[in-house]
């Protein structure tokens, strides 16, 4: 881009403090940002970087007080969610794209190395990376992307302008089976996938076919990478969940969800609408009341969880006072196991 | 398929209680079953859909008692194992198969687009899906299916009547380095992996060669997606894992274990036969004892675990009684850090 | 190899106890060495084994004092850490490679299933394995190794002497959404992924890009298989990582740590050098002192995480001594949702 901080002021509609007519080609980290592009603040604990950068302009939120003077070389930019605002720009100005973008050498619609089964139906303005498989029977909506390696197996749909990223594996059969004889018959896994509109699966992530019926991601909905989602899942509209969360067959996650990374959750389990999920919790109980924030393994409301953590911590520390002896077990503790035959 | 309930029944030496004239010509989760299908209750969670199931037919245990009585429209189907039953019957009348389906249009023996070196041992009737990567010297047994993208790595093994889901690994190199000059110099990977008979491995699961000798699955052992099984390690047979769990090096798991998801096996662990691993634990030391139940991090028996985490509780609400005042720190706490720079 | 233990003790600067005449024409592991065979002893636990071997010789530590007679047919090659020059054996005379080899059918430099984009730079002695993807703009430094099936998104620069395992993803968009609207707006992702010389990255690990900027591994980094690595986060050099750990968004890790399996670290965390780990840890707050050893989630010094846990399980036998009674709850706890509807 070649844009004045006034021009981009006026088109997020924010207010200028400084030097509107700053010249801003580029983006960057507000931690490497160098005269001549724009960065943002949006996370306090990056605020000290604002007092010394060389970015010719920040987006900052309206509510923004500076504890001291911020540089005279550089704008800052006014408007309600700096973080917002950084991604509008850069979807809008950003000359390179990502993984997902369309443009550069490697962007033809169906890569010529991917395998697209004849009888699946793909959408308009459909992208297929290199080395992709879309099996039999699959429906794809309009602009839905997919990325390097990822493979969609037979009869699952995936909804409009979806963006799945490299290796994402829809469509494995799920996790069944009966004891017989000793050992374990498979149960067939029947059923599919369906995807709604606009949801992200991130690289590696993995979610199984249902055994009868469908395996259903609603709308909106945004997956980290190497997540596991079992068979017979449902995930409701707009939830959000970090890496390598797994979510054990049958469980029924809600509508606007915010769960954070290797979150375990159980079988046949039921999380209520806009539960927040601590990560490495583990949910072995159904949450029923919705807008709680849990943690822990099991997990329960997160204060209380503190609030445990906490009572904890001072008997360990009033039996120290006591002097009693503990010893503790294997200190060098190996954590890593690296280097053993 | 087209079959009246007391085809069905005789078929599993089952029991009608209702109309046994009734056509069944598909399958359905209980939840969503309609007239014309049948369906299954096993799990007792969910008996309230019995009650006010549209379903045809319903495969019950020889124990089961209504608690109130069951449509009319609906005829129950007595059998041993409810599960196994439904599984049965689907594998010999599901009209559409899962991923691992040898119907279709995809259903190529080796998929053009797969590559297979021309030094690998090939079985009869195997099926190589799309994408498949089979190295040199591979050696792959009768009827055994390997999903799209799967990887199998130089000279490793893989037993008669295996699946492996799209994405599986097997065979990359086991994580060892040797310390050396204030960094770490490789270990050579020479050894490789073995899957014996009717094995099952999950959508991006991977399964480490050994440094020397051979990382060792047994026969009709399941593994989940997303699971780590390292170098050199063994798993016995009929032994079963939840996604995502991840055993180290030279780790020794027993048979018929049930591992839950998310669980960690630490390198040179042994595990003893028929031990049940309750999800997200932590082995740390060997359980030497076969048929225990064990939980937490570190792993100990379930029920010393339940006792200390009731404990604990006990101690915190003692604690609140007294009314002490116990600050919690970081309320908020971001779940997620989805949205920050 | 064919080679005298007398030899391989020049070589390695070591010192037979023994028949130095025996030769060894290849390495197994203690176990299941037998004659004819070089193996080693670095781990403790496998010390019962050496006083029953067949192996003809056996690699020791100088320090290594055998606690009761060794085989006759045995000879001891004594250097100064066995494993490491098992390790420079195995690389100098190992007569069949790993995943990683070159020898062998499938040793072409670019298989031609492999797709590589032309505008990627890729250097010399490069190799790339089967069905690996490498996008456009890719730099890949000379004597790098991608295995089967790996992808390098857009722009991603790779150093020299790298080995990337089968499946690993590198450069896929990093998981960035703004709050709008009630769901959520894509924030680009319009960095890349720089890896330092020497680094290996395991089977099925994903490292995202980042917003801006770069998500950068240093020199010499080992990451184990089915890690995520979030967009970014820097990792400092010669810092190993084992499998299925986790770092989210923009943390920073030292350099020479020591993190072991399916640990968490959070968001914008900092790591200090040479800070080791414990499997399973939750890391939640930054490590400002080097050279500490953590454990727990939230994760501590290792000794108070293992005091608090002694001071619980103190706490619990107290009270059952007091014999009060506590009801566990859910004893049979379902490990594994392997089997229900």
């Amino acid at each position: 881009m070649e844009q004045t901080v006034a021009e981009l002021a006026q088109w997020l509609k924010g207010r200028v403090e400084g030097d509107g007519q700053l010249t801003l080609s580029s983006f960057a980290g507000i931690e490497e940002a160098v005269a001549g592009q724009l960065t943002f603040l949006a996370n306090p604990a990056y605020e000290e970087f604002i007092y010394t950068t060389s970015a010719s302009a920040v987006l900052v939120s309206d509510e923004f007080v500076a504890s001291r003077p911020t540089p005279k070389t550089t704008a800052l930019l006014r408007v309600g969610n700096p973080y917002e605002a950084m991604a509008l720009l850069m979807a809008k100005f950003g000359s390179e794209g990502g993984a997902d973008d369309d443009s550069g050498e490697s962007a033809s619609m169906v890569h010529p190395s991917a395998f697209v089964d004849e009888s699946a139906q793909v959408g308009k303005n459909v992208r297929i990376g290199p080395l992709a498989v879309v099996e039999a029977g699959v429906v794809i909506g309009d602009g839905t992307k997919l990325g390097s390696g990822v493979v969609i197996a037979k009869r699952c749909v995936i909804g409009k302008d979806c963006i799945l990223q490299a290796g994402a594996i829809v469509g494995a059969d799920g996790f069944g089976f009966a004891p017989a004889d000793g050992g374990y018959t498979k149960v067939p896994q029947l059923g599919n996938v369906v995807i709604g509109d606009r949801c992200e699966v991130g690289a590696g992530t993995t979610i199984d076919r249902a055994t009868l019926g469908s395996t259903v991601l609603g709308e909106g909905v945004k997956l980290d990478n190497l997540i596991q989602v079992g068979h017979n899942v449902t995930i409701g509209d707009h939830t959000v969940i970090a890496a390598q969360t797994g979510i054990a067959g049958s469980a029924k996650v809600g509508t606007h969800c915010m769960i954070g990374g290797q979150v375990g959750i159980g079988g046949h389990i039921k999380v209520a609408d806009r539960t927040k999920i601590a990560a490495k919790s583990g949910v072995s109980a159904s949450i029923l009341e919705s807008g709680q924030i849990v943690q822990g393994n099991p997990a329960i409301p997160i204060r209380k969880h503190q609030r445990i953590q906490l009572a904890v911590r001072k008997l360990e520390a009033e039996l120290a006072s006591l002097h009693l002896r503990i010893d503790a077990v294997s200190p060098e503790a190996e954590a890593t196991n690296l280097t053993n035959n």
